[in-house]
């Protein structure tokens, strides 16, 4: 029974520094007045440099009250009253730069793990990351990344979870490939304790798991969630390729820019659907300085799961169509052929191979382009690399 | 030719008072000055709670134009202009009490009615519905309640369908599951007046039906709409389960926060399709309070429609798969097997059986968790429940 | 090698004044002092009508920064924090002889070309169009209009695209039929310059094309987009049929109400996908003043591209079902049957035959019914007109 490796180790990195989640009590008539004052040098258009630091100020001098604390189940119409920012997209002069020094998230599928049982032990932590070029998230972790490791699994293994609350609020895990009783396996986790439950991949494809703890879509959007893997006991149905990526979509709702201190989560923009950043695995556009690698002929496999917490992802590749593309994830029905877009449900996933003749850059995004321009693109560089079955 | 007992009967008890529907003039300076004193009471985080009786206050004092007057088909660019407060989610102290109390739509699929004919007929009424513990809405409505009565009819049969107008205004309906013109059928009904069409059930599956009378966002906003069934003629397209359910999502977009007085349609917020609650056959949670029954490993099948009138739905059961998925349902073609999450489109259908073995609450969802946080939450209480073929 | 006749020729007649685009510099003060009268008329409710007339005196007292500058890949943040008003859905007084003045965009499938080559020339430009009854929008364009010309390969034919940058920034295409490294063909062309590629059009179906320059939101947002149908070398794959209409959806976000002077793009509601107008084919409700035309019992056949740039599109047909629906225009899988709605996704198509036996006025929507309230709504006239074999 061997220890799963993606686990606490390697997401170490990720962390920058430690970050107090809590209620703050916030800023006084200063900060009205200065919101009024960014907002009036913004319609004048003066500047807008000189407005933008402005409103990040306003925004720092006057931030919205976190809905985040555990038991609070509701938002408070108060917080619905106060006017929404967008922060949507903020590039630093040396964006570039940040990004290329990000480490980026190891999107690679992990081999799977010989015998009947495969354990997995993680670590739940709060943690201020990096979610773009210059931004900071005071996050919520499974083993102190987002997304939280993924699992690869086999039909018929029995996946063995322990978790264990190093954060100080209740968390739990559930996991959408497994069939168990949420009341009793994808409990709420005290801080300071651990769990440990089993359940067996009987269901092949890709799966979402994420806190399942109240307020859910809170847990989700300060970026606790992850993907599974689970291959088929029947190879045909889902044949080997060369290379093969997970890639889950998450939304993050900022409640300021994020840029000088970290940002926290805002419940009215995560109930209005209108987040800040979207990402392929935590961090926007990591992969544009960090792109997959491919032989040209050779077939990718594209593991994707949308976490949401809201929206909805459509797939597509620039270049090229998605040869073979399994809906919903549901690799005992055929999949469907040669389609330039496919959905993905929040809380979903789908499995889409591509097979590229010719050398180039090849984008990955949803075309829902408003994600797009918060941070849901990477590449795919087919190229001259040398070219190992990975799965 | 019996008459379909889904009808006026059993909806009545939805009805909480009689409200006046129609253009309401506005409030003064008065209600600016409040709305700001709100704002900056926000701003500043005084406190919550006074804050959020501030902005009700607000919102009372200064309602929006409603958009809903008959022959007025598009809203002002002056609505668009004002601020929309979201009011998502306001939980009183007593939430539990109240959804305790509340009596719930009744979800468990009707029996069909023999003979060639099935007769519906259905009164329009405005009317105030508790949409949410202790939230009110000045509906309208298809025999008293949101939703409508759930149809089901039988492949071949005749749907005659009597409608009659007791509301101030002209109103209609839309059957998904009619090949008919609608300019013959779906015509408006002036006050006082009925009408009847018939169409034969020639597809099988689950259908919306609403309100077409212009503006539909508003109509189908302000609550008219249901599901009918069809169940096919070849029994083998569709087999028999021992539980059958009939969920609709539907979206509310509030003016107000409806604890005090009524709330009635925010067109703006209808538009940014941004709503204050989301519900699973007209009330938030109600299916928490009361869940479905199921036994151990009997198989229970969910009609889901999506009424909209925007969002799509991405159905999801927590702690299981969906063992068989008619997407779209669309029953002449054979289902999808074992996966997480579908989506219902707006104004589309879907069909999901699973098959539980373990006791347990499972609760059933969009997975789209913004509108999880705002009411589209249900559960599912396999136990030891005495299962009874209802289908 | 024929040139392709649906170019420059039949698009001039939507131009209807040259506009400068480019960086505007703002009103002063007094924007703002007219802003706050403005909302405060609104919020006091004195006179819906006057207040509207204030707020597009406010609109365009102090416009939006424009954030549509060449090289200017991400907003700021200071547009973030100003109010984004809606302007959805403003209809003048005379919307009605304005819908029914407008030359509506040519919906009808055109024929193929023969031979081994399709020649497609498009010039690019910035123009000022109508979108909606008595609404312009400062747009930019393939081949002067939006959507830009419909293309009509036939499977194996080389597509050979020449582009001609007419407008005063880059711009390029990205064909979703095209199997090309995006690096070498969907390449930024300069100003005053030309470029032509070449890919063979050997995946049947309908794809989208549209520009690949960043930031992609604001170049399709703009109105940079346009569907290409792909006919299948077997035609068992997509049985002829008697009419073919090619639709393109697409959302409008404006920074004014458009009336009085043309709106450009409002980067704040494309990033929270708020759009004000969505459109069949680039303006608002065309086909209900210049509807479809059918012949009873004849088989329809709708080419579906959405657009987006974000949202996607539930298809449906009121009256009516979708007798065969290749969702995700998968054409070399055989279709589903009998659906009510079917989701297309931002930048995916979907192909729907319809045969309706009663003559009628049947609407197709999108059934997220907001956007329907936005302009997404047509008519299809079925009727004794006489059916001839379109494809």
């Amino acid at each position: 029974m061997a220890s799963h490796p993606t686990t606490h180790a390697h997401y170490g990195q990720y962390a920058e520094e430690e970050h107090d989640v809590g209620f703050k009590l916030l800023a006084l008539f200063l900060g009205l007045a200065v919101g009024v004052l960014a907002m009036a040098a913004v319609w004048m258009g003066i500047s807008a440099q000189n407005a933008r630091d402005d409103a990040r100020a306003a925004a720092k001098a006057a931030p919205a009250a976190t809905t985040s604390m555990p038991g609070m189940a509701m938002p408070s119409s108060a917080e619905g009253a106060r006017p929404t920012p967008s922060f949507a997209g903020i590039a630093p002069a040396n964006a570039d730069a940040l990004a290329a020094a990000h480490k980026a998230y190891p999107a690679a599928l992990p081999a799977t793990t010989p015998g009947p049982v495969l354990s997995v032990n993680i670590g739940i932590s709060h943690r201020v990351l990096s979610i773009a070029p210059g931004i900071k998230y005071d996050a919520w972790t499974f083993s102190g990344g987002v997304p939280g490791p993924v699992i690869h699994a086999r039909q018929g293994q029995t996946v063995r979870v322990t978790l264990t609350n190093n954060a100080p609020m209740p968390h739990s895990v559930d996991f959408h490939a497994a069939r168990v009783a949420p009341d009793k396996d994808f409990v709420d986790i005290m801080p300071g304790k651990s769990f440990t439950f089993s359940f067996t991949a009987n269901d092949p494809g890709v799966f979402m798991y994420h806190c399942g703890t109240k307020p859910v879509l809170a847990h989700i959007a300060n970026g606790m969630y992850g993907a599974i893997v689970v291959d088929p006991a029947n190879p045909k149905l889902l044949p080997p390729v060369h290379h093969a990526y997970v890639l889950v979509s998450g939304e993050w709702y900022l409640n300021g820019p994020g840029d000088k201190q970290p940002a926290s989560l805002d419940m009215v923009k995560a109930h209005q659907m209108t987040p800040d950043w979207v990402t392929w695995n935590g961090y926007a556009g990591q992969y544009v300085k960090h792109p997959f690698m491919a032989h040209p002929g050779h077939t990718v496999r594209f593991y994707v799961v949308d976490a949401g917490p809201s929206l909805d992802t459509d797939f597509h590749v620039v270049g090229t169509v998605l040869q073979r593309a399994w809906l919903d994830a549901a690799v005992t029905d055929p999949p469907l052929h040669n389609i330039q877009t496919a959905t993905v449900p929040a809380g979903g996933g789908g499995i889409f191979d591509v097979t590229i003749s010719k050398a180039g850059l090849y984008p990955f995004v949803t075309h829902s382009f408003a994600s797009v321009d918060m941070g849901a693109v990477g590449l795919l560089n087919v190229g001259d690399v040398s070219g190992t079955m990975s799965h």
